[in-house]
């Protein structure tokens, strides 16, 4: 009533979108059938990183405000989970290309000659935006990234890889977290407290077991106190700056504490939606990883040890950066500091209370 | 090197895809964020079943020819397959579009009216093309389905009703299927044989065991004459083209005799095939089913007892259609006359021989 | 060191989990390749609706605590997610089961008689816990659901039918949950108001419509009304409590308020969580239906028109019982009175404060 | 009636199934809630590999007869694809498994040293019956493989490690192909022919194209024959083996040809099932691949860099594991020599008669 009625056909836009579908295998006069199936999960998978990107600046510019206002946490939250659903659902488009076999594809393979997945503007920028910095990425053909974009979308990649990413803008947020110390409580020296006592006990242990020989001991002595020296890293600001110089860790000593009180906390009212935000973005990371994978394990089934119509060793390329993209990797590394729950420093009355609500 | 270059860009539209989302709640100033990802859950949709009636279309090409060669069959059973490979891919678009709330739809809802999934017209072709007659459809607001559609998909679409769907071409295949009869063989003569046999088998056993009280003897053996003489539907050509009319069947008495060979006899090499094509069929059914039910349910969801966009009683529709619209149900009625495989007349070496391979 | 080494075989049960297997057309001579498939597709199911029950128990119990507290949420929360994981995952065996052939099926299935998916206690126990009430269920073979039971288990299944179900508890949670009223503030009163004043509002605009005959507009404002009529079940204690007691609405009229406003104002701090609560029961009772439908579809498949196993009209049964076994249905009612967030009045900003933190 | 009446509950063995949980935690005491979780995934698992060793067991049968029966390869096709599905279906499993965070994990972890699931006796069965050698394998702390599985296992795993495996009989069944020459026919002449041409028309055309600067020139001509040149392992016996010998090739000389036969030709009627077959063990491969990749990304989060509860360095096995354990790589390298169909020499009538029906 209040707004002029509308056609199906039309809001959706199907003129243009039903008609941008034009095979090179017809326009060279020699149709493979399977051409049409290509360009399809091709564009399908566009219009998904576009939805992506879209929930990506709105959960950005959420967080690279000044303060995060509690009541935008639940948005944040649930639109990172939806860019989860959506990467689950085009892994599993996988499967449909997947009933191309190679030979079909080989019909119409060269027409496309050098056409690639690299030159994905979107997928690079959905990186980008999330964090993935030019240093994490391998170098493709000896050129950076970028230079497989089109010349207008190079200059607005590089314009974004100025800006502050998601990882930046969490990190950011993280070094905010309240309660980290205060009124009598300091988060961190009471943790380590626990953990100094916790391998002592199973030191302790080991050292008193009659039934453990003494070679046996020592060993077991001596991966203990390895494992409690890598903590290390945790403890002592300088120790753990020195190794994010070398790479080993991103975030900041602050984020990481941070990340890590949310994580052990995460039942108290105030951590529960942050506890889902951490896992939205490991599960991005995850199931980024996981396209990948798929997609190179379908290239080797594809082109077996040929080239990519890129013109790289399409399938190794896409293993190894699979391994090596990781953005939110430190949410993965800060596992190797928990503990069990039962050794946790239980939170001070003062301290949970104020985590709570008041009605 | 034969071919000029092509870019990822433009080979695959991106310009005209990617500019063809225009959320009417920007264009009305009142921005829903939602509304683009409802945009583009449905645009994957209708890029799926461009696909679809793609692959429809070769298929229908083959089993239109006068004789289907064996060679074709390999492909169109893959191209069927392929079919259901996105129709189960669609179906986990649902989860996708699910994380949208009702709530969060409200905010455009009203700006789409009458727009409606009813209007696809690419949905309508696929069943129409398949074969879902006129008469086997929901009647919807009072209208014919078409009404829905714009006035030259209307021409289009009543063209396409009066030519041969995949299921009468299906059917004139299978009534051309050899072995039913010949050197002192006859497929059906045979197999009535031993359905009568077993029956009777049945019948003694019920008879003569001693532990069954009378009465429940009574029972049991009413129960399996009447099973028997539910067979008499296929066994008796007048007798099955009176419940042919009256709509229980809609194959014709040969096509069912032949589709009961294939299904009884599947591992003889010349019928691997075509029974992959009969399950394909059955999967393309089941899988449209399943897809319309996660859609009943999504709108019952989404929309409780509101109407639907396009003024329709959402889900009940929905639901009812998914009950209803069943194009290849022959297939699954088929079941219901099989026999255990122990039961079934091993075929004549001669016409065994016939099916196999000579090298 | 501190426990007794494990190994994986023993820690797993292998032994008695991977000796369970009988398949009864070994046990009779007359080995059927397909019936293990059979057996372990069940068995799987089996293990997880155990998981499913464990889960739901832990959140029954959470619920029945006469105050839940806050900090219990985020789990309850996460394993009735779980719980909707697991439903999503044994969707998916249904794929697998179909690979099954009906004709591979029959070569068993007069062996397992009067054996039945009917008769799975857990499966009946998880939709009792859940809160199906007898009256609820389609009457199956003339006998109430659980005849079909064990003796032992109709016993206890008889004792857990009169313990509150989590729809019970909910519905208690629901009706102790503040901010309905109180400081100058009426949660009811606010929204009754921005509901009637939509609905003028939408008349006024019909009627002073230029473009609009006068028969429709008249017909558009006859809709309307009604639409607006149909609200007063929500707004008139004593009209809600007919509908209710007819078998309309299920859940309290308080409860119903709760609700509604943890959907209207889910971005609330302290609306977060239980807005995660409530979503995730209706994918319970969402994903329970969707599996009972595949398997409808399945069944259809599998016997034709035969009768099932346990001598049920087989899929009848299920696809009846799938619209039917609603639980959570209320939730998917409330959708039908929401009204879109620009005309859902704002919280007092008192009332806001105290659904956040103060820290 | 013929067969003694059956319970659903007897008939599943759900007494010893749903008994075979016995979490350590509460053992010891300290109940972890999601240690049953962990427990029930891993039996679901088992009793999945239980379904896998059963249909590969008779698809090995099948192939390991001197000659294999036409009428059984739709059979073994089915049952190889029904593994696939299973596959699948387990790869969704870790979803559920993620549900559980790596501080739930740690509460129980302790409990379970050393168990792991490099101990599980079926997967390894279900690796070494598709023909995964020890050789092909990823050393592990050290030891073989089968040191981590209980000495009876042991024993018998030594036993099939040697008999014929897959990989084995499938070499075998291919390298009987027939068709590869006779009768004025060579497969392998007319295929190097074949090749030979479209490589030298390719290089003609770049040295005649007048748009190409002379340095481009020489190097694509100079790509064109490395890569000409990479064709003669497939047509030179002695290189071929050779190259065997330092293991890129697995399969025989002669089972590649009949391989490529295979693909190449794959419409032939006679091959439509061959073809289905290879495609089958392939999606084995790659599933089984995409599994251990998945749990491999798991097992990172979940550990993070600590090591394994099986005392390895848990992630980083298997994702190396992931890429080395390939089976059937031969069919994924052979893409590597496939041509565009339109240059593949037809068959010569005779042949293709001979691949036919005849009846």
């Amino acid at each position: 009533m209040k707004y002029p009625p509308v056609h199906y056909h039309d809001y959706l836009g199907l003129n243009p979108l039903l008609n941008a579908q034009h095979p090179k295998s017809t326009e060279y006069g020699k149709p493979a059938h399977d051409e049409l199936l290509f360009i399809i999960v091709h564009q399908t998978y566009e219009l998904w990183f576009k939805q992506i990107l879209f929930e990506l600046d709105s959960v950005l510019s959420t967080f690279q405000k000044p303060t995060v206002a509690e009541s935008e946490m639940g948005i944040a939250s649930a639109r990172l989970e939806r860019i989860v659903s959506i990467l689950k659902l085009i892994i599993g488009q996988v499967d449909v290309l997947e009933t191309m076999t190679p030979l079909d594809f080989l019909d119409f393979r060269d027409m496309l000659y050098p056409a690639s997945g690299f030159q994905s503007y979107q997928w690079r920028l959905i990186e980008t935006k999330l964090g993935l910095r030019i240093g994490d990425r391998l170098a493709y053909n000896q050129s950076p990234f970028y230079k497989s974009l089109s010349e207008s979308q190079q200059g607005e990649m590089l314009n974004i890889m100025n800006q502050p990413s998601l990882h930046d803008s969490v990190e950011k947020w993280l070094e905010r977290t309240p309660f980290l110390q205060g009124e009598n409580f300091n988060f961190w020296d009471s943790y380590k407290e626990a953990v100094n006592k916790m391998f002592q006990d199973d030191i302790t242990t080991v050292k008193n077991n009659p039934r453990l020989p003494d070679e046996e001991k020592a060993k077991t002595v001596a991966g203990l106190e390895q494992t409690l020296k890598s903590f290390d890293a945790l403890f002592d600001e300088e120790a753990f700056n020195k190794l994010r110089a070398e790479g080993q860790f991103r975030l900041s000593y602050k984020a990481m504490h941070a990340a890590l009180l949310i994580q052990l906390h995460r039942d108290q009212p105030i951590l529960q939606t942050p506890f889902r935000i951490i896992r939205a973005l490991l599960d991005i990371d995850e199931t980024m990883t996981t396209w990948r994978y798929r997609h190179a394990l379908m290239a080797m089934r594809m082109l077996g040890q040929k080239i990519g119509t890129g013109g790289s060793s399409g399938h190794k390329y896409l293993a190894d950066a699979t391994a090596k993209h990781k953005i939110f990797g430190d949410f993965f590394n800060l596992t190797t500091f928990f503990i069990p729950r039962s050794q946790v420093p239980p939170l001070p009355k003062a301290i949970a209370d104020r985590m709570s609500f008041h009605y």
